[in-house]
């Protein structure tokens, strides 16, 4: 079809989500009814496989392929001093996880994901969004459409992640546009900025929210004006990973921001994620709320990169071995409850 | 030494605990300092690697052979019909976990995890405790012996898991007795039971506690009362754990049960080991709170045979990759804070 603009595009795919797969969930229940425990005694480890099958589409869903994917990229943002590490970090940390270095390497290696960085423009940092908006539509759309990409390469879960100096800040922003209260509310230390530090990016929110804000109530709009490529690119791939019936962990409060913008659009369209943990950061766990996602680990985690969303993916992973791997009652010839 | 009664050897044990090394967590703090991270951006996972070490006493601890060992036993006190499940399941399941079929063993395959099933004299249960002691002092000491042997072939994290019809019984009276409060403040359903069979089990674990309370207020003299196979050996595997600087993932409410005997007997003597997950069953989380562990995982599951350690082990295997693997701001040469 021929819409006159991008957003036009990404819209009409929100009319289009396939739904989760019902039957799926009805013959895995089934068979849970047969295996080797009492009933319910896996607790959220039944759930999590059942969630598999009905995103999949299949009573037999595969963890074949896991895949974390960390987008990075630069926020002009920093110029008002919002983060107590240099913009040269953004890139650097980008060639640590080449090297094998970073903490979501060691998560990957532990469990057998595999982990994808995908750069965005790092040299060219999106507007101070305190002056500017972040991005125009075109750009924006484009770089959603990027983050499509995430899944084009086969995956049958994927685990998303993000690294980009400033952007708890684009995070918060985008917390305080679409859900109000106050921007000191929103606003965490990130990588763990002082007083001064904090009050700056506390500032910084307000005065970016009161630019943008009052221009649309859209929430794509909001994305272009708020922005961050990481996070642009993070509401595409979800946006993809829906259509193409892949499950999604989220990651902790930079990539739910991007799920928050998604769901501020579509309701019922975060249907195919869970929430890896519940982080530290800002108010991350009334993100989740508003979400209506429950955390599946809590562990006072805020490094971003995927890292939370990877260490939920073991568990996921061990969920799905329970219920392909265990025998029935049947099977093992032990008497089923009298 | 010699001593008179078999018991006085573990209470001479109680007095040579080795302290925790507070050496070896100086260092590894120096270390994850270096790291390319925020300071104290892993959370929980910075913690878990430092109990690591301060428990092997060295800053650079492994998890070359973790292991999880689950102890089956029969108890006496399934004549008084509280269970859902006959007591044959106990050697039923011993077979499925030699087979592979059972949940435990998709989880250690999903993490590298060692295991080994130690069966109790299952053809020949425990006394039942709502009319006579389980065991005799002697019977008790030598299971308490036997139990020592989990730690026998080497591991460098002991993760404890149980299985035994009619064990949830056995634990709610261990808690009844040393916690007060009413015996159904402790019941929950084990396996299953419904209304009639929780009342049951309610009622036998008052009886048992009541014929046994009052006999003597010394945690070893009330293990061997209400006892359980499964429970001394597991107070053993602890204590050997705690002598040899083994680190122990406690399962849910039918371990902890051990444990809080022990824990009745000496302050301090779990410094070795964290709560893996709370559990669903009874009320576990009232027991983590009084033996002062904070648990790792909440997925609302109750099965036993060391499932919930063992899937902590998974998140334990990732905090010590982290630390470990991890490149320093100087080896990725990443800026570090401002």
């Amino acid at each position: 079809m021929t819409t006159g603009l991008p957003f036009d595009d990404i819209r009409d795919l929100f009319t289009r989500l396939p739904p989760l797969d019902g039957e799926a969930v009805a013959g895995m229940r089934d068979r849970d009814a047969e295996l080797t425990k009492p009933l319910g005694s896996l607790g959220r480890l039944e759930t999590l496989a059942e969630w598999l099958g009905a995103v999949q589409g299949t009573p037999r869903p595969t963890l074949n392929r896991p895949l974390v994917a960390v987008f990075a990229a630069n926020h002009g943002v920093v110029a008002q001093g919002v983060s107590s590490f240099p913009q040269s970090v953004t890139q650097g940390m980008v060639s640590n996880f080449a090297a094998g270095g970073a903490a979501v390497n060691q998560i990957c290696a532990t469990y057998g994901l595999g982990l994808k960085v995908f750069e965005l423009a790092l040299d060219y940092p999106t507007n101070d969004i305190t002056e500017d908006a972040a991005m125009d539509e075109a750009a924006c759309a484009a770089t959603m459409a990027f983050g499509m990409e995430a899944i084009a390469g086969g995956t049958d879960l994927l685990c998303l992640g993000e690294m980009g100096i400033g952007n708890t800040t684009i995070a918060a922003a985008i917390y305080h546009a679409l859900y109000g209260g106050s921007a000191a509310d929103w606003v965490g230390r990130g990588t763990g900025v002082d007083d001064a530090g904090l009050a700056r990016k506390i500032s910084a929110v307000e005065r970016a929210v009161a630019l943008h804000k009052g221009s649309s109530s859209d929430p794509l709009e909001l994305l272009r004006r708020l922005g961050g490529r990481d996070i642009a690119a993070m509401a595409g791939a979800i946006l993809a990973a829906r259509m193409q019936r892949v499950p999604v962990i989220l990651d902790g409060y930079v990539v739910c921001a991007a799920a928050a913008v998604l769901h501020a659009a579509a309701l019922g369209i975060l249907d195919h994620c869970i929430a890896g943990h519940r982080s530290a950061e800002g108010q991350h766990g009334e993100v989740l709320r508003r979400l209506g996602k429950e955390p599946l680990l809590d562990l006072g985690m805020r490094l971003g990169e995927g890292s939370g969303a990877a260490l939920a993916a073991g568990i996921v992973k061990a969920a799905l071995a329970c219920h392909t791997g265990m025998a029935t009652f049947a099977d093992a010839g032990v008497s089923n409850k009298d």
